[in-house]
């Protein structure tokens, strides 16, 4: 199969096509955003390559993108023998609640697959390779940028085997998180709490600790701009020994509430990686902001600033043994908006592996035929 | 003279080239930016009013906008009788360091002046009022908003009898200005810095503590972002009782260095209105902020944001009386934009008179006559 111009064409505007289909699937939950577009093989005359069936990831328990595609390209009659299976993230090679999408893209027997951003999973990598091993023509590195911008906080759990931490900080243009009366209601306006909301509903997990808890009694819901709850709920993670009132607004409606008595960082990610969150975003208060920025491990940060000053009253982050400018954490900042009369900036820190999202796709020859890889362990 | 709807759009064509022109003024300085548009009367068959003379105020000492027009006019070889001058700001009505433009304007003979936005000046304004006395057709409030972003600080500074305040503060996301061992460079970057030497160019004064001058030794000039010194370099105002040492750069080229020794902020706001400063940038430090905080004479607030966290550090406002949430100022955000990986935030105190930006030109009949107004005082 000639990798023509048009050819090239043609799998850009699958892989477009595939991020799309991706990104209908749930921000949450322990498995990636995966899309995935099969193309008829070329045909003389053919204009462009024919998309024969589409599928993405709806979450953990259901089929895999590439497994959903092929069903649609056998509900719709089509064939997907020698077909071109162009997918977001690198087919899984293991058996786990389903089946490797490796093997069923062998199965089916697909000519080439195209993928955009490699799998990290330790048991659920090497999917390329197997199919390298059995003559299939295997590409990545299309589109990676806007593939880990779906599976970003997945990517990170299963390399650090941890949870992608996001610390949110609402707070007055001088930090503070509330006035010295322990007044904090409402430092940011309608605009940012709503968008809060909205981040709350593609995350696993929100901690705070019991001192907020005991404090504001809040909810830790995520909610729609007109009040009723989203259809999914975080987990509610409470850090801490003391014990919540019986009143508390905890206890009502929401996510399932975890009760975490510590105040070590490690212990707290290594209970919710256990728990598959892959997302945790971290509310308050500041001695559990603290110890995550202790720990190093505050992956994005998302800074709500309102147009307040105050002058006095608790800051966002208690000292964390930072003593001279040098070595205080810097984040990259992503983006900058304006939310009513709030500023919103959100930052991340260094990927430990960029992507050049600029890296356009090579196409590799197949690879001499090996043992293929045998993986065991969790599904992705 | 008729208000047809061909009427209108000129004036508002004119109003829109007389801001143009107005805004090639200098933002420093005593006196306001002010540009002026005089058109042709209409004749029969005109498709729009021709443009006859065009003037901008180019600062203290030199001619008004109106002035200039008229001068322009008739070097053009124009005839300004019974013409329409379209002025971004009220024509003044007092002599000062030269003759009122309201009677340059009847000198002239012009038959109807349309304006943006009142002048406030006690001394100055009363010019509308004096020309329908001489039955000129007067009309004010076309493009009132955009006049008004062009002399907030001057015409704010006529009418409190002190300087606009505009509060500069460069920190961490937790609102710190330096690290505890003192280190603060730097906290934001070059993007920011750069912005913030453009703001420089644009103020009559920038004032630091005397602690902010020896901890940080600032140069507190203006300069271009390719390092030079900026065409207008602001007075340089160090607030406290401290001597500078002889090295220090504040000796160094740039503005006139005014030491003012007080932490009082009302003399420091009354000395600086009797040297006609129309807008101060207070850069710090914190003792300063926190006094003008106190003061409540804080207009505009320009918060820098680097995504960086310290947990610890000086922070950029003392406490300044506040102690519960509704009791901290606040203020309207303008706009938020991003400067490299830094925010920045600028927002306003509330006007306290404000401009409706959509209110149309309302086109008066000549009142009856009346005595002239007589003013006196210094120029505006």
């Amino acid at each position: 199969m000639g990798t023509t111009p048009t050819h090239v064409a043609d799998l850009a505007a699958a892989m477009d096509r595939a991020l799309t289909l991706a990104a209908r699937g749930p921000a949450h939950g322990p498995n990636p955003r995966v899309g995935c577009v099969l193309l008829a093989p070329q045909r003389p005359g053919d204009v462009a390559r024919r998309v024969i069936g589409e599928g993405w990831h709806r979450g953990a328990g259901t089929d895999h993108a590439e497994v959903a595609a092929l069903a649609d390209a056998r509900e719709r009659g089509n064939d997907p023998r020698a077909a071109t299976a162009v997918v977001t993230l690198e087919p899984c090679d293991h058996t786990g609640r389903t089946g490797p999408c490796a093997r069923a893209l062998l199965d089916a027997a697909v000519a080439e697959v195209v993928y955009a951003l490699d799998d990290p999973g330790q048991a659920s990598g090497g999917g390329a390779q197997t199919l390298r091993a059995h003559g299939v023509l295997v590409s990545g590195g299309l589109r990676a940028a806007a593939s880990l911008d779906l599976v970003r906080a997945w990517r990170h759990a299963l390399r650090a085997a941890r949870p992608y931490v996001t610390l949110k900080l609402a707070t007055t243009l001088d930090g503070r998180v509330a006035a010295p009366d322990g007044t904090s209601r409402w430092i940011t306006g309608p605009a940012a709490r709503a968008h809060a909301h909205a981040v709350r509903a593609t995350v696993d997990a929100i901690a705070v600790t019991t001192g907020t808890a005991l404090a504001d009694d809040p909810a830790l819901t995520a909610r729609t701009p007109d009040g009723a709850l989203a259809g999914h709920q975080p987990l509610r993670v409470v850090v801490g020994h003391r014990d919540l009132p019986p009143g508390a607004r905890l206890h009502g409606p929401g996510g399932q509430v975890v009760r975490l008595r510590t105040h070590d960082a490690a212990t707290v990610l290594a209970a919710l990686h256990e728990r598959e969150v892959r997302h945790l975003l971290v509310e308050g208060g500041p001695a559990l902001a603290t110890a995550l920025l202790a720990a190093g491990v505050v992956d994005e940060v998302h800074a709500y600033l309102a147009p307040v000053l105050l002058g006095a009253g608790p800051s966002a982050v208690a000292p964390f043994g930072v003593t001279t400018l040098s070595g205080a954490p810097r984040w990259r900042t992503v983006s900058v908006q304006r939310l009513g009369d709030d500023a919103l900036l959100v930052a991340r820190a260094e990927p430990t592996e960029p992507v050049d999202p600029t890296e356009p796709a090579h196409v590799s020859e197949p690879a001499h035929p090996t043992d293929p890889a045998h993986t065991t362990g969790k599904e992705h």
